[in-house]
C-alpha cells in the first residue's frame, strides 16, 4: 500500500484556509494512508480562549474533517490528520483517522506538552488500533499518537501489542530528538511509523516556536524509508508491505513480544 | 564522579587469563564505576555445555569475581561486569556489582539473545537498583542490564522508574542498532547509561561473530558523552553528576515520570 506524510505549515487561526491547502497539495497525489500534521486545522500557538473557539471543532460535523471526509471519499483513501476538537467546554489536542466512507475515529493526546496544558484537557480515551482496507490491503491494523506522545515509551508499545502495522504520528516538533529516536519505536515494536511534522515558524508576541519538519516513515527494521526536510512543504508516499509488520522476530529464537518478560516490569 | 566503561576482548574459556587483563587494564587508572563487557569471564561463543561448566562460577565465591573485589578493595571503586554464572546445574548470563567492601550484587539477563537460550535459563529476579557511595558521591542508584534487555523498553523503564540514575549495560553486541538507540533509552528515562561493549572476534567451528565496540556513555539528555571505538582495547571515563539523572523534567511543566498515564498503558 502508499502511505506517508504530508508536510506543510498550517495557517494559525484559519481553518478553512487549512483545509483548502490540504485539498490543494492532496489534489492530484495518489496515496492510501497520508499522515498530516498535529493541529492541522488550527495551528498551534494560542494566545486566548477565544482562539480555541474559533478553530476547534466537532470532528463528526466540523468542517475541517468534512473537507478530509470528501477527498477520502473521492479517492477512496484514508487521511490522518491532528484536529484541534472541541467537545462541550472542552479542547482536545487530537487526530482523527478518516476513512473513505465517512467514518471517523478519534484518539486525544494523553501526553500534554508545555503550554498544551494550558488550553487542552488531557486525553480521556484508550489507545485504539483501527483496521482500515483498500484494494490491496485488507483489515490493516493502525493506531494514532501525537507529537509528545513519543517520548513515553509506553504509547507506542500499547498500540504495538493492540497490533497496530502502522503508526500515524502527527506532530508539531520544535526540536529534532524525536526524528532521530523514531527508529527506536520503530524497530522495539517491529511496527512501521509515520511522523508528520509541520514546517514554519509561529509568534504569539510573547513566544516564538520554529518547527523542525524532517517528517520520518520508518519500517519494521527501524530503517528510515524516508526523511523529509527541514523547511519545505514536501509530500511523501513510500510503497509498504503491512505484513512486514506482523513479523516479530529479530533472529528464529527471539520475538520481541513473545520474548517479553512482564512478571518483571514494573510499569 | 568517574563512571565509565573498560572496551576489551575476552578470550574464550579463559576466566583467569581475563581476570588478569582486567587488572592489567585497570591497574593505574582511577574511577569510582567502571562497566566491563557482557560474560568477560568466559567469552561467548559456546559450543558444548564442558565449556560453561569450566568458565562459570558462583559470583559469591568465585575468582573471577575474587579479583574483581580486589580491585575494588584497593582503590575504593566500584566495578559492573558481565559473569558467566553457575548456580547449582544452572547456568545464567549474569552480571555483577562489586563493592569496595566486597558486598556483591547479582542480575541475571532476563532476555536471552539467539542461541543464549541453549545454555542459560533466563533470567529469574527483580530488575533492582543498588546505592553506591564514595568521597563525593553518595547512595547513588545503579541499576544492570544485560546487552539484548535494550530492546526492550521495559527494562531501562523499570529500572528508572525503580530510581535508578545510572544504568550499567554489559554487552556483547554484534549489530550497531544498539549504540544509536542508547540515545532514546537515555532520554526517555533521564538517565546517564554506560554500555560497555566488547571487541573482537569468536568462532566455534560453525558459527563466526564479530563484536562491534563502539561502547557508549550517555547522559540524561541523550547526549553522548563518550564513544569508543569500533575494534580497539579502550577505557573512558567521564565525569558526571549522578543527580542530574533525579530531575525528570523536559520542560517546567513536563516532567516525564509524572507526566506518565498509566491507565492507558496496556503492557
Amino acid at each position: 500500500m502508499k502511505a506517508g506524510f504530508l508536510q506543510f505549515k498550517p495557517e494559525f487561526g484559519q481553518p478553512a484556509k487549512n483545509s483548502g491547502k490540504v485539498r490543494s497539495l492532496l489534489k492530484d497525489r495518489i496515496f492510501d494512508l497520508i499522515v498530516l500534521p498535529e493541529l492541522a486545522n488550527s495551528g498551534y500557538l494560542f494566545s486566548d480562549k477565544s482562539e480555541l473557539e474559533h478553530c476547534s471543532e466537532n470532528p463528526f460535523t466540523g468542517e475541517f474533517t468534512g473537507c478530509l471526509k470528501e477527498i477520502c471519499a473521492e479517492k477512496n483513501c484514508h487521511i490522518v490528520s491532528g484536529l484541534c476538537e472541541r467537545d462541550g467546554d472542552l479542547f482536545y489536542n487530537s487526530s482523527v483517522l478518516v476513512y473513505p466512507d465517512g467514518r471517523i475515529k478519534v484518539y486525544r493526546k494523553i501526553h500534554l506538552f508545555d503550554s498544551e496544558k494550558k488550553w487542552f484537557a488531557p486525553g480521556n480515551m484508550e489507545l485504539e488500533v483501527h483496521e482500515i482496507s483498500g484494494k490491496d490491503y485488507r483489515n490493516v491494523k493502525t493506531g494514532m499518537m501525537i507529537c509528545f506522545d513519543w517520548i513515553f515509551p509506553e504509547t507506542a508499545r500499547t498500540l504495538a501489542l493492540k497490533g497496530a502495522q502502522i503508526i500515524c504520528h502527527p506532530s508539531n516538533l520544535v526540536m529534532q530528538y524525536c526524528q532521530k529516536a523514531m527508529f527506536a519505536r520503530a524497530l522495539e515494536n517491529h511496527v512501521f511509523t509515520i511522523t508528520a511534522n509541520r514546517i514554519g515558524k509561529e509568534s504569539n508576541g510573547g513566544d516564538e516556536l520554529t518547527f523542525t519538519g524532517e517528517s520520518v516513515i520508518l519500517n519494521p527494521k527501524g530503517e528510515y524509508l524516508f526523511k523529509g526536510s527541514a523547511g519545505k512543504e514536501e509530500y511523501a508516499v513510500t510503497d509498504i508491505d503491512p505484513d512486514e509488520a506482523l513479523n516479530k522476530f529479530v533472529r528464529p529464537s527471539n520475538n520481541l513480544f513473545d520474548d517479553r518478560r512482564s512478571e518483571f516490569y514494573k510499569l
